[in-house]
């Protein structure tokens, strides 16, 4: 197994597919790495692998320290020994998307015509199917016909519903939580603050700004604290933060005075470190593109003719990104087509983000759910 | 009557009181001029005056073309011969607020302290209750010693609020419209995200950027796009726009995909024609530092004792930057005193910008509204 460079140069866990990958948008890339990691073992029949899909700025190391971040698993109460995903019954797999910046191919990539350049902003426009078809070229890498699961939050739960209709017989069961059929119109608006905040960052230099040096720090802090907003729920904000004042001192009106600014701020600041913008730019667009309707002329259930998979979907109930409505139409139109399916909407006051954080009531759901699909599936 | 100049030189009808005023923040502003204008005709009893209170990035043109934008008045469905605000009945004032770039003192005005300066980010910071005490001195000036009514939407209602609370005697009824008490954590963190915008752009030059040449023009216009996306609500957005393309050739990572994206562009590269950021950072800090409970130990009512006037509180069901909860809670707070208080929610998929709109019920609930003050005061 060979070794790939992240945005950092760190050296991340991959493998390379040199026959390329054929991409929605027409285009060919002639080569394609997948950075991942997988954790526990995969039985004699392998039969036990779960797949987790991460979110926009999410990367593979789903139930361990981000070895070039040092932050830590961003999974680990969903994924690990004992939890929910249950690192010792499965064969957990996690892997960087394609356009990401832990190792896996992405804008920051050797660009395939230009020898010495990077990709930039020539990589091609990729769609959330782009990345599940890289996805499957690794499952296959590893010797696996069927996974057990995919399972994935926010724009993993797109990836989640890409596997199903895209590949429905290689899994048994599919786990899309926090998640949509398509991105709204307020959605892509508020991916496009971020786009025009980082094309504004005079760092940006039209995306060359690896070759030229520098980066647009202040532009991707920006699209951050946007999307940031979008992930917390105005309870959560209000219960974190109110009206609290950082400056106490007087009142200002050219400098910070609220908390939640300084809270907003580090968001953006931390994430800069550990992101880059012509990812970003190419993943938000990915999800933009997502929509499961269109491609049966707005018949959603149309999209789900023929899928297989057992389906959980979750939502909570304070999440206005992709709010509970998004699940239930889904949950629709897969009733539709006789599918099996459960739908939970977990009470949460934690907004789109409670998928990442302590929420007892989704992580016994999906315990529950993961253990009555072994049981059919002959695991246990 | 002086005239005095706007953001870009125009000359504007307005007065000004070389006394000064003792602002909030504990910082004197030498001399203070407002712009104005008024319609109709003050009866002889001086008893028929209306004040109009504008939003964020309104102006004194309420109900006639901004000269020096060309736009039309921004509530000429409200405010003009024979609609709900009646010119032909009332005298209607309505004046560009401190800190705003129409005309009115406000960032972009001479420098008190360093001869052949402007303000700038050395312009004190200002409160809504400020604002409402320079519009006082114009109301004086005027030779008006009760208004009839205050009528503002969004940030004027606040000002509606304010006016009231501060100055119970000088006003018969007040009308806050898709207004709130006090701007949530989550309200703070949009604008907050505006300001980083224009603070990133090198245009900005710390705040200097009229001597040494050059704006924040991208900065502002993501702010904008920003605030813009909490105006709407998402019906309108699906309405409008959907998942309409702008770019029908194909897919595409870094470039314009989106009608959404094309419209929220055009509304932040138009706005920055005619808007000032240092102003904008000005007012958005006076909207975030609006908290009528925080002065009475979070006692809302207790911040209304004392009023006298009559009230009508209107808010839109899709409004989600001020939900009608907040016009609620105002409504109980004012019945806790035995305040004279209506509470309309009006039925309306447009978000908050349906107070500038065409909404029938909300007009005919303003109409109906000022005519039975009318009756009550003697005016009819």
């Amino acid at each position: 197994m060979d070794q790939t460079q992240g945005y950092t140069d760190f050296p991340h866990q991959s493998v390379t597919f040199p026959e390329g990958v054929a991409l929605d948008c027409g285009r060919m890339l002639p080569s394609v790495t997948v950075a991942y990691r997988t954790y526990g073992t995969l039985n004699e029949a392998k039969s036990n692998a779960i797949l987790i899909c991460h979110a926009l700025t999410g990367d593979q190391y789903v139930a361990e320290q981000n070895p070039e971040t040092g932050r830590p698993g961003w999974w680990q109460r969903v994924v690990g020994p004992g939890a929910p995903v249950d690192t010792e019954k499965y064969f957990v797999i996690c892997a960087n998307v394609l356009g990401g910046c832990m190792g896996s191919t992405g804008p920051h990539s050797p660009h395939a015509e230009k020898p010495g350049a990077l990709w930039g902003t020539d990589f091609p426009a990729i769609t959330i199917h782009d990345m599940v078809r890289v996805q499957k070229r690794l499952i296959e890498h590893l010797g696996i016909q069927k996974l057990f699961a995919v399972v994935g939050g926010s724009m993993g739960g797109m990836q989640a519903l890409s596997w199903a209709v895209q590949f429905p017989d290689m899994l048994f069961a599919a786990v899309p939580i926090a998640a949509a059929y398509y991105h709204s119109a307020q959605n892509i608006a508020f991916h496009e603050i971020g786009r025009q905040a980082i094309y504004a960052d005079p760092g940006f230099k039209g995306g060359n700004y690896w070759a030229e040096g520098g980066r647009p720090e202040r532009g991707l802090a920006v699209a951050r604290m946007t999307a940031h907003i979008t992930y917390v729920s105005e309870e959560a904000l209000n219960r974190k933060f109110g009206r609290k004042l950082q400056n106490a001192e007087g009142i200002s009106a050219f400098g910070e005075q609220f908390a939640v600014e300084s809270y907003l701020q580090y968001q953006g600041s931390s994430f800069v470190q550990r992101f880059d913008a012509n990812s970003y730019l190419a993943i938000t667009r990915a999800m933009d593109l997502f929509d499961l309707s269109s491609e049966q002329a707005g018949e959603l259930a149309g999209a789900f003719k023929g899928v297989k998979a057992r389906f959980l979907l979750v939502s909570f109930s304070s999440d206005w990104l992709f709010p509970t409505a998004q699940s239930r139409a889904i949950a629709r139109a897969l009733n539709h087509v006789a599918a099996n399916v459960s739908f939970v909407e977990v009470q949460s006051d934690k907004g789109h983000d409670a998928f990442l954080l302590d929420e007892p009531d989704f992580h016994a759901t999906l315990r529950g759910f993961l253990n009555g699909c072994a049981e059919h599936a002959g695991l246990s």
